[in-house]
């Protein structure tokens, strides 16, 4: 006798309305408010004893809230003798802080898997980690989806000519390469150096752009600084026209303007993190990832191949 | 060879810099910053392999911001071989969430000390735990300190004549005997009911306060609620004038203008949590916890017993 629980917490609920929805559930009563002095009040309001629980939670802004809410409810769930303790995390924050690139630098990332595990999570379900190595960051079952085939499906749709798909700098070439294979065209890359973080400066370009239809992709965009140099650079080298697309729309900062002033013509992104509606304004089109989060955990919740998702 | 080091981190640099001149060290070089996307950002800017090194942060507000910094710094200082990571937690937030008080609550107070231990830390000094069971909630070496002693001095010296320590609940009475024995004086006690949290209403009075000098003592004063009311209700039955006082000044919402409002003369706190200069007007005195948290590093340090620190 198996029972499905799916709550959510306050960074993605409409996300999470889309994939109670997609897989034919009601999302578990449940109140994640704050005490007058700013600590998490969490109040689950049905029994969940036994049951297979999935927390919808995305660690984005305001990016520790996020991540006390998601500990403090497992906290809960666990004491309150949940079977299973699922946490869907369509983006997985900190996932840039993933190793020590000067001396005593923390790996935040890793930090937060093991905080994930101390609370009591048995597995967790994401979408296109900063770097796939951030798996072996957890100990408990880990299934890591792809944006790549949503974005490649909306570009093909759209039936633009003479494609090529590029990569903003050296560490996304193999996502470039996965959406080029989907999207049957060829790939090149910008070589780009970045003095200090969130400032990106455009080298050169490896690969034929002239004349073409350039796709820019990314995991992340954050200050779009990388994205819209990169873009500029693609103008400036002969490209006929540049979209870009990310799973995971970050956008701090002077993100937006940078976008709108930029000769990017569309922004295409995932609703993995939930954007204020002033920001989805303008040049941004947001694809859904609730079909895929939904049908991954249907998967684990009825102990299938999650594989198959990825083609 | 022995080396010491301070760090502060966000919450309470104030009272981190009276430690380090009380201790005769400089603080540790280190800079705690967001990156734009709202991620904790750490740099150490001084070598502390093998060292024994004390981080000075209360996990006040923004409790969620301060304890992930704290975590943060731990991780980054295990990683660059600190010998020892002692926290200094003058205000040890999340305290009230120390038991389960209906169904599928979390013990958000006993997280938070295996998410300090999973990162790395190897013991914790703190001052008056919200509920003195919390310590077992740790499995490394903790040193609980009190405030009844820095507070009892304030009053000592004010010299006032015909007093009476009042608990506001309960749960206080043992701190509010531990202030009278110090004092030499008798005790009361209000008894009260709490319909909701944040909302407090006091009932009857045990103890005689008739014509005398009140000094309510709390742990913690929140939104004031509870000791505004008690207040009154002290007056109300015939004290002569009273004056309130507790460790940890949290006045989040409503609490400056109920207190500002009431019939509390003063009211003493320690600088454990960091307040705004604003609510430091009107009848806030505020003492320091400095001498006391400086004295504990020290002894700490040499691997001196702190008990003695109590007396
Ligand atoms: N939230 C953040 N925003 C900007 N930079 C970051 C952030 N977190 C980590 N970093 C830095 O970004 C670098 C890693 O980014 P990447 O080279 O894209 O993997 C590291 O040197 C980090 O110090
Ligand atoms: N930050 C907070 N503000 C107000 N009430 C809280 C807070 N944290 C926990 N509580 C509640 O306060 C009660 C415990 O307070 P106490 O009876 O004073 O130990 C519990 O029922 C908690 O649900």
């Amino acid at each position: 006798d198996k029972h499905l629980k799916v709550f959510t917490l306050n960074s993605n609920p409409k996300l999470a309305e889309e994939i109670a929805k997609h897989i034919g559930v009601e999302l578990g009563k449940c109140s994640v408010s704050r005490f007058s002095d700013g600590e998490v009040q969490i109040n689950i309001e049905e029994s969940i004893r036994g049951c297979d629980v999935f927390i919808i939670q995305s660690t984005s802004f305001p990016v520790n809230e996020s991540i006390m809410e998601l500990l403090i409810m497992i906290d809960a769930l666990k004491r309150a003798s949940a079977k299973t303790i699922n946490l869907v995390i369509p983006y997985y924050g900190y996932a840039r802080q993933d190793r020590k690139a000067r001396s005593r630098e923390p790996i935040t990332s890793k930090l937060v898997a093991n905080l994930l595990e101390t609370a009591g999570s048995t597995r967790v379900i994401t979408l296109d980690l900063h770097a796939p190595q951030i798996q072996g960051f957890f100990d408990i079952p880990i299934d890591h989806l792809l944006g790549v085939p949503i974005l490649s499906d909306y570009f093909r749709k759209k039936q633009l000519d003479d494609i090529v798909i590029v990569s903003p700098d050296h560490g996304g070439v193999t996502r470039a390469r996965k959406m080029a294979d989907r999207l049957k065209a060829p790939i090149a890359i910008i070589d780009k150096r970045r003095p200090r973080p969130n400032v990106a400066e455009v080298m050169n370009i490896i690969g034929n752009i002239e004349g073409k239809t350039a796709i820019l992709i990314d995991d992340i965009i954050d200050t779009a600084g990388t994205i819209t140099l990169a873009a500029n650079a693609l103008v400036e080298h002969g490209a006929k026209e540049v979209y870009a697309c990310c799973t995971h729309p970050v956008l701090s900062g002077p993100a937006i303007d940078r976008i709108e002033n930029s000769c990017i013509k569309e922004l295409v992104v995932t609703n993995s993190i939930c954007l204020a509606e002033e920001k989805k304004a303008g040049k941004l089109v947001e694809l859904s990832v609730a079909g895929l989060l939904g049908e991954a955990i249907i998967r684990v919740y009825e102990e299938q191949s999650v594989s198959t998702l990825f083609d």
